[in-house]
């Protein structure tokens, strides 16, 4: 079995309301310090296999297809060596 | 200024129907071989300042208050280096 993680984060430039929000009610709870903040989605995934570089490649068009929207977010995925 | 990574899972044992939802789809889609996934939250914050083990315990406060919810998520914070 391989375990990988994505990491799927928007692009530059796409707004983002929910990091805005929090990052208001950080200030209200007195954390001023909180310049900006951007939230996206990470990702636990196991996989039938012993294959890495099968598993990357289908892992990535999983991601497009499925786990990101590549109009507005970016992916990135990472093998968990060792799993 | 200093940059920060914070990484919120489920706690092991906790539901992840949200999980579940995807990992039925991916197999719809062909991905038999996606045997479990869970969905977390991955959260890019910049913070004004330059001590890094004062910004560290903010930030590891600031994610028990507001970032996760301690029931039943955990949560990693990282500071990126050389940013």
């Amino acid at each position: 079995m391989i375990k990988a993680r994505i990491y799927v984060t928007l692009k530059p430039g796409v707004l983002d309301p929910q990091g805005d929000a929090v990052r208001k009610s950080a200030h209200v709870l007195g954390y001023r310090q909180v310049e900006d903040i951007r939230i996206g989605k990470f990702i636990e995934l196991n996989w039938e296999g012993d294959d890495p570089a099968a598993a990357l490649e289908h892992i990535a068009k999983l991601s497009d297809q499925l786990l990101a929207n590549p109009v507005i977010e970016d992916y990135r995925v990472e093998l968990v060596e060792g799993a």
